[in-house]
């Protein structure tokens, strides 16, 4: 491979012979659009990755309040081009159905191409990445963006499409660039520094997989924990020890996924967890015989809040001694380990629908759509502090049986029936209101 | 890298449990189609990759006329959704243009998201890539499949955006894989074997480069051929010669780009050679600083049959002198060095004209829209078959000066005015009838 | 790593600036045996890989007759330090025994620290290799240079300890400047190009693996090529053919090695293919489990020369109705197949003595001295035309038994007695003189 | 490459196969020397590696006190084997010098072939390196291994010739694995943690090169640490600062080498050094054209124990206002500024002599015997607790001069005149005793 330095050398070049056409008074905002405007119109197409390049340069440059305006110049100046969809529309009139195709590409915004010829520029892919990251803040304060915001995300779903991307695992080979990375991306359960790392991907029973796009070579975009264990794991702190006898892999029955991290803020909404888990299991499966379970050990993000609310609602779906005892919880943390909290939990997961179907708590929401199994609820598992707040230190295991998954999958999806364990049924059953 | 083996490996237990679930009894084509269909459908999300890999596998049994009726059935099959545009045209009447986005994302063909969903395939792209050639032969018996061609193009240009190719160096280190596929690609001046193949990439005063995708690793996208040389080339056998002291590359001047080859059947009408002319460029400028002139040594395939056609039109460009000129050199092939072809070679080159506008040459409308200029007009240059038989052993030179494309290429596009040297137009304005 | 080139840059320039301390006025010879002077004697420590690199300029320099002055006076110059020498032996008789290690490193010839000298030049193993390869064609026109080439193989052999060594699965997907050093360097059954050389690398039935040296890092050392075969083979021509049907790999039970070649001629005496063939049988069994039989199909280059010696001789070996044989055969090559030449072949392998012992064949004695038992004789199994000269066509199987390997070695090595299958042992017992 | 973990297989199968003829009763010492007596008696020929094998595992099972008695059982039993030497010593009296090269080989320890035939088991270079490293810390118990540690080093040596290694650049893009290494092995001024390391790795004006062997794949032998800077430095903190806004390494004019450190104690007085530097200071001139000075930051470790005890020494070097200035100093450190104290240091540098000649500090030593010259004496330049302890602070600057480092060795390989700048030969004239 030849390196991108020398092609940035060939655009600082271009660039400079071409930097009297830029124009030169306007607001930095202004100038970016200016010169998208001229990397879209055809103009300059001979130097199109040098004006690539200004654009990022000229955005760099530019802070919150002036990327928002730069974010509305452009959802309205690279809108659909009016003339272009009048005359698509005309035939579409005359001659019905057969030319819908056409209507659909007559259509296309022209902020499609802008992203397109952005990313030629060397690091484009990087930069839109980022600069989408940006967008999606601008998004949170002013609503109206969000049709550039599709804009953006259709493109780099298509780019980050499932076959571009490659699965790598990730151990004590990998070069410290890549390992700092997942320090700072563990979003789950945090990697305290370079010690905590090794004993997640150095350990003979420990294994970290991750998927990376061939335009964002060294930065991951999705990774998974495992450990290697003889049985269900029922709590995070036995893995995470920093004093640990590891399981003589070949040993191990069970792969037991107890963190996925999405790193790319700028890839919102585009998911990869489905595949990477898949694949994964793959791998774990070739590689070690003697595997037979694939589980997760996973957070309940929604549990307590959930409860909270249900308690100030008397037609909700807590029973009275329910409502107790997530009263009593509130001044009273040892009771995490209560009987009581499993029926609780299990209600929660299985009962509480998200606006738009499916399960409320969005990680149950993931696992169950991918396929996975509610198979088991722990308390007292996750004890740290965010545990605690966040669901009173239960965890849940879902468990990924591939000759299920399609099955599971379907049920779901057709009629949001939850595919769970024998046990955790009872439990939902024992708990509801008398 | 974990290889792509242990997926398909996956795939293939998955696709046998959802085996039974397929249409056993339909024929081939229905039957690519039923799976195309499920796997669109959002059915079967679970097992999506395996379902895209039983598509490729259906359709690889299709004969050329099962082909066809596959690729029309997927036309009507994948059309726009025609509930989706009524609602979205619906909206777009009331809102107005602020609708026109969601139009366009409203009226997008099911295909797009097929062909997304079919690229999630281990060797996916690969398999779209053939695909679509065999489409576009489909097409050329078939007019009405173009709108199908048009979404592959769509998919096939976004994704192979320039952004993601890398620029490799092609040396006698390379891989016999990727070597043996550039003997079979070179479409210019043939390869005749591994010693040729040797002379072109290991001499130290020749270089070979070409294009890379990341999911088509080892085969090459486009490739250009480059002789370093102590003076502007005017003929291509002293350059492909058997028996030649090779320049020492610290003393060459110029880089002679003698053959650009494209490689892919199914990526037509994606052009990548004006980005690979440009980085070239660099990579060279940058090893060689006794450098400074590139130019190519390029063919001029359309003269002969152009100038055989003016002489049987009586209102054409051709002078009664170059009339006569053209009659003779169908019976005499030795006036292939006359000095008069210089003129019809010139007039050619600058006055005729394609019907879209642009010159008529496709090798001239290639560089020219590049923003290279016409240097040279070389007789007795290319004395092979299809030299003598296209061209009368004409070959040109073109000029790429950094300083002057994107001004060439912008009075190219703007008003088709040709950049050339004073010499070549001296040519014309003296060949040109009475 | 970083570049050789790099190194070199700095030996040109600490060489330039050397330069004038040189002795001009000799003669090439006596000037490269001054620079190993200075190299050895400590002075210009400094700057000693300059001085390195000057001796090979100088050295390459020399036309055969002055490497040969040139190598006489090496191995006079830098013999036995005589001082060193007499003191070590003063010592040794005063203290005895105890000291006889002192004795052994005060009696080094100066030679051998030229030599480790000369290999820290960039590219000084590669020159090292090649200028033994010289000694060794001097060493026949002049015997007394025969210690000189004692000290290069010593450092030589203890340079290429197998340790050091890296085997390489060389196929179609290597680099081109390796596989033309395989064409180049098969020794047994040539390969007549880049077409035959897939044949042999890139069919899924056909492995070849070289040992490689990091000091040599393309160039391999010794190559062993591999057909997997339903059954033992029992002549060469299938093997090679053009066309043929590849073997499923797996359902291969035979692992047939049908040729090895030694590549570098200065490493000749420094023997690597014991450990190839055992790596190899090892590489195979791990990647095909089918396998279950590791035979070798090769020549029998004495057996004709031996054969035609021995009817020369009436108290010889052969029988009468051999001598006629032999005497038949001269003039009736058709009998290649006759059942007689088994009994003549089994006899020779079995019988015939080199002068210092074992097998008089040097193909046997490679196998048989690793431990592999002769499996069977074959009949015009090489119809080439050195396969009919060296041995009317006939090849032998020989077997590696990993069980057997150590006894056998032992057998052969302590007594000379020769693993043999029975079917050949009794070919022996018949064909002897009545 | 084919990895040695299937070649620890085959091993693992010879050597089950074998393990019945291994003495099983004896002690573990007493195993290992029967295992080398039959590696090296050629009985076992064919499953040598797996011997060698047995040999490790054997060796690792000893305590201290068992490998000196191994030790000592290998130098006896593994000494010149006196037959063979009787038999050379006998021709050498006949025929003279020319039969002592005969003698030398004659006279090799069996220690010689028994390490090289362990060198062949995958492994087997590094193991004898941790081998040798255990005989140096016996042959300090035992003076009379000595002889032994002279087979190792011999062997050793010519293995990990300069011709042999790798030079690598070392950064954030390297592993993990290496990276921990290199903070493990710093010598001179400790590596804190990982973002220590980060930043004398990954920092623009920083660079860390090592080299390396192929037999010991990821562990350096020695490594370098530079800092580019805009001039001589005269301390090492600001150096090692945790906040530093950091050069454009474009505009450094300096390379200071202000670490380097020897990483694998097995290879004590095998000497890297010298080429390490030589071939980094070409590195950087090649990647950096602004740098014109190569310069240490060096320690002056054996300062002060010598100053102490000159003051003891009324014979001595020390003038009586030096005295004073020592014994100030013990109770006084704030005059580690002390003018004084240049003059000293210089005494110390050019004027104390090793015993058997050279300069007494160590680190002097090295870089004069490497041709560098003694450019600066800095004061309160390194404030640690050891650069006090052993120097009062003060630190040297060693200046690389390409063009006068041939000379500068010479003068001092042949009367040890210590090349250094007229400021520094100044101070010890003004400082000598009255």
């Amino acid at each position: 491979m030849i390196s991108g330095g020398i092609l940035n050398d060939l655009l600082t070049r271009i660039a400079e012979a071409g930097r009297s056409l830029t124009l030169g008074s306007q607001a930095q905002g202004g100038d970016a659009l200016a010169l998208c405007e001229r990397l879209v119109s055809g103009k300059g197409e001979a130097t199109g990755l040098a004006i690539a390049q200004q654009v990022f340069d000229a955005y760099a440059k530019l802070d919150a309040q002036e990327q928002l305006v730069f974010f509305r110049q452009l959802k309205d100046s690279f809108d659909v081009d009016a003339e272009s969809l009048d005359r698509a529309m005309a035939a579409w009139r005359k001659q019905g159905p057969t030319s819908a195709r056409a209507l659909h590409f007559a259509s296309e915004p022209r902020s499609q191409e802008l992203i397109r010829r952005l990313n030629r520029a060397p690091g484009g892919t990087r930069a839109l990445v980022d600069m989408r990251a940006d967008l999606l803040g601008a998004s949170r304060e002013d609503a109206d963006l969000k049709p550039l915001d599709t804009d953006f995300q259709h493109l780099l779903a298509s780019w980050f499409n499932r076959g571009f991307l490659e699965l790598r695992h990730i151990d004590w080979s990998t070069s410290a660039e890549v390992l700092e990375k997942i320090i700072a991306y563990e979003a789950v359960h945090e990697i305290t520094g370079w010690d905590d790392l090794r004993r997640r991907v150095a350990a003979p029973d420990r294994r970290l997989y991750g998927f990376f796009h061939p335009a964002l070579t060294d930065d991951p975009l999705i990774f998974v924990e495992v450990a290697l264990t003889a049985e269900i794991p029922d709590a995070i702190a036995p893995i995470l020890a920093e004093e640990r006898v590891p399981l003589d892999p070949a040993k191990a029955t069970t792969a037991a996924f107890y963190s996925i991290s999405n790193c790319q803020k700028g890839l919102r909404n585009i998911s990869f967890g489905n595949f990477l888990i898949k694949q994964v299991v793959e791998e774990l499966r070739r590689e070690f015989e003697s595997l037979t379970t694939y589980v997760t050990l996973s957070p309940v993000p929604g549990l307590r809040q959930w409860a909270e609310q249900e308690t100030r609602n008397a037609e909700g779906l807590l029973s009275g001694e329910q409502h107790s005892l997530v009263e009593r919880l509130e001044s009273y943390e040892e009771a995490t380990a209560s009987e009581e909290m499993l029926g609780l939990a299990a209600l929660y997961l299985l009962e509480a629908k998200a606006p738009r179907g499916g399960a409320q708590d969005p990680v149950a929401r993931f696992h169950l759509g991918n396929g996975a199994r509610l198979q088991r609820i722990n308390l007292a598992a996750d004890l740290s502090p965010r545990g605690r707040a966040n669901a009173w230190g239960v965890m849940v295991n879902y468990l990924y049986d591939l000759k299920d998954i399609e099955k599971n999958h379907e049920a779901y999806a057709n009629d949001g029936s939850i595919a769970c364990a024998p046990a955790v049924q009872r439990l939902v059953k024992s708990s509801k209101r008398g």
